[in-house]
């Protein structure tokens, strides 16, 4: 008999609904200058809602400066690049954002990509292929475009434990000193939150002659004293081979990029497939991120207050009793650790409180670990995370979940 | 001893120098109403040059309708989608796109990606990877993007020589019936021009019980009477199981989609990683793109001026005896065969006569197939056309390159 596509596709999709782990995107109008507001079109018709999910972490994707420098590029230099890199599509605006990031990174180069996904993938992918003999070490919780840009490279990969430095080490002293080596791994892990032992990987790289990756899309903007990272924070960022970042989060608008030696960033430049064979980010997404950066790299506000925002919410999550994880970054993950219930409450949030925290199921999270990852921002008021608290808390209450013992009020 | 990193970097890229293969951007701002001119930041300073190797095709990155959209957008959502499709980056003007780009196609749906490059990476990668037993066709010259999708799935993989029919009718009656297949092909090849038989490889795929991959970047927007592409012009777009196509090219903005069945574009949805962990284009991107979408099927002022414009530059070229490969698409490729010759051509173009296009070389062509690839547009006069075979004329008779029998005046 012949393969039946659609049946194929339908069987699949089935068994997606039946664990619970079928999406359905919410379908959102942000309201620029009104952010974290934004209009839900769900089944009752258009209404509003506030959002306590985005990676626009700081709400830099309705920055005046941000707006103004990508209309200006929009009125002259219009819509799209209409090229790749090399043939026609580099324009001022993408030179001039790789040499800020290398600046903000204390590198010789930097290279823009499409994304911080392709970042990841051409970049690992490149290095892997092209360096014989290469090894990967890559942290267990690495982001799927780092491990899909490890695998499609055909280089050795080694797994070390999730931030464990003495796993690490042993894979590290049992390889020839004289093969190349690559240690692989984020600053701060997107879904839990944690923070890696930077400092300690570096001493270990050194140690055993390895080159490192740091992927720092959720730090940058964010952490650092110019919004260079975890690594610049820790004053280590001359330590790493390559840092990469994306300018979809912090940074508010799109794309993403290595810093790293000139000759590093030139061999990438050279050699990568998903660098070469596409079209240019468009010269107004590259304004938009270059004015962001910029802007970042002064101004502390959107920092300070961020810190005060997260803090605030875990204060009120641990009165209430909602069981979330300690970490030491910016992200609030809300346990559920059950695909139904974790959409279920993201529903009723959504229907009755105006709240949308989307539920975060397999696979962007383990089986048994889904939650409501809950970002805060310098855009969201006192009275949001009023909000926020009590409807997590009536929430809690009418669906009985589980509680820790009360913080003292 | 010790991987010496940068030492290792050098010395590849000396070798790509010596070849004559290393790269060199041309560092450009467009000017956005004077497309195709656009001002080159060069070791002489800023001056005005001609761009004639662009990929928006039809000027659409410089179209009010497309700048309004944008601008409309930016002012009410803001710069990025602040998050992934999944977890906040869904907005009405994604979900908008993907209907307009199904009916354009007509299709029950179409799913977006941040370039054609990951259209085709993810869909092909995950359509190998998800389907047991599945066999890919590929064409030998499909596009980078296309490969190594294919190459990361880990399907079985059968390369047909290019074009060739009888090689892929062979090769398909050569798999026993009941292995799913599915062959993989271009519209238009990029590089040569040239258009497949999409009706003779319709019928091979009903007959040995194949799906179809169509890739359309080159043709979306510029053939078919609504700009449905090459597949739309003959009438075939109901028989291919997938139409991928960009946004990036001739709708002028940036992104690429797919457009097949309902089931075939939820069950890539929820599978493609290359889909799921990527932050969603802007919604201005979006939104620009929708607007292009929409001009361009009811206009054909674009299309019809286009095929002008091609015909003119070939006739100019015939006239003059310069050497172009003869195709029955919008590509005009000049040939010089010669990867220095062709770097120094186009240095002297650019010098001398402010005329930019980019010299084609390995890795984007085969070695020994190093060209200078022209691509008129509507937005090019008739001086501009004129200035260009001027250029070249002069610069034939200077480097005593080899010419053809001039055709009649």
């Amino acid at each position: 008999m012949r393969f039946a596509p659609d049946a194929f596709f339908d069987a699949a999709l089935t068994a997606l609904k039946d664990e619970g782990n079928y999406r359905r995107f919410a379908d959102l109008e942000r309201r620029c200058g009104a952010f974290p507001r934004a209009h839900h079109e769900g089944g009752q018709g258009d209404r509003e809602v506030t959002v306590w999910c985005s990676n626009d972490y700081l709400g830099m994707g309705q920055h005046p400066a941000v707006l103004a420098a990508m209309r200006d590029a929009l009125d002259t230099a219009g819509a799209g690049a209409g090229g790749t890199r090399n043939i026609s599509g580099t324009t001022h605006a993408h030179v001039a954002l790789e040499a800020e990031l290398a600046e903000l990174h204390g590198k010789a180069a930097a290279l823009l990509f499409t994304s911080g996904y392709v970042a990841n993938w051409s970049a690992l992918g490149t290095l892997g292929a092209r360096i014989p003999g290469l090894v990967i070490l890559s942290d267990a919780l690495n982001h799927a475009s780092m491990i899909e840009g490890i695998r499609h490279s055909g280089a050795e990969k080694r797994i070390w434990a999730h931030n464990d430095l003495s796993d690490l080490e042993r894979q590290l002293s049992a390889l020839p000193d004289e093969t190349p080596k690559l240690i692989a791994f984020e600053s701060v892990y997107s879904m839990d939150g944690d923070i890696a032992p930077i400092a300690e990987i570096c001493d270990l790289a050194e140690r055993y002659g390895a080159m490192t990756y740091l992927d720092e899309v959720h730090a940058v903007g964010l952490y650092g004293a110019r919004g260079g990272g975890v690594a610049e924070r820790e004053g280590l960022m001359d330590r790493l081979t390559i840092i990469e970042g994306t300018l979809g989060k912090a940074f508010g608008v799109m794309g993403g990029y290595i810093a790293a030696s000139a000759p590093l960033i030139d061999f990438v430049r050279s050699f990568a497939s998903g660098f070469i064979f596409t079209t240019a980010l468009p010269p107004a997404v590259a304004a938009g991120a270059l004015a962001s950066v910029c802007h970042l790299k002064t101004s502390t506000a959107e920092r300070e207050a961020h810190a005060v925002r997260v803090a605030t919410v875990r204060a009120g999550l641990d009165r209430l009793g909602i069981p979330h994880v300690d970490n030491p970054s910016h992200i609030v993950p809300v346990m559920v650790g059950d695909p139904l219930k974790c959409r279920y409450i993201s529903d009723l949030l959504m229907a009755h409180h105006g709240i949308y925290i989307q539920p975060i199921n397999y696979p962007t999270v383990p089986k048994g670990t889904e939650r409501l990852r809950i970002t805060p921002s310098p855009v969201h008021s006192e009275t949001d995370v009023a909000a926020l608290l009590d409807a997590l808390g009536a929430l809690w209450e009418q669906c009985q979940l589980a509680r820790l013992p009360r913080a003292a009020q």
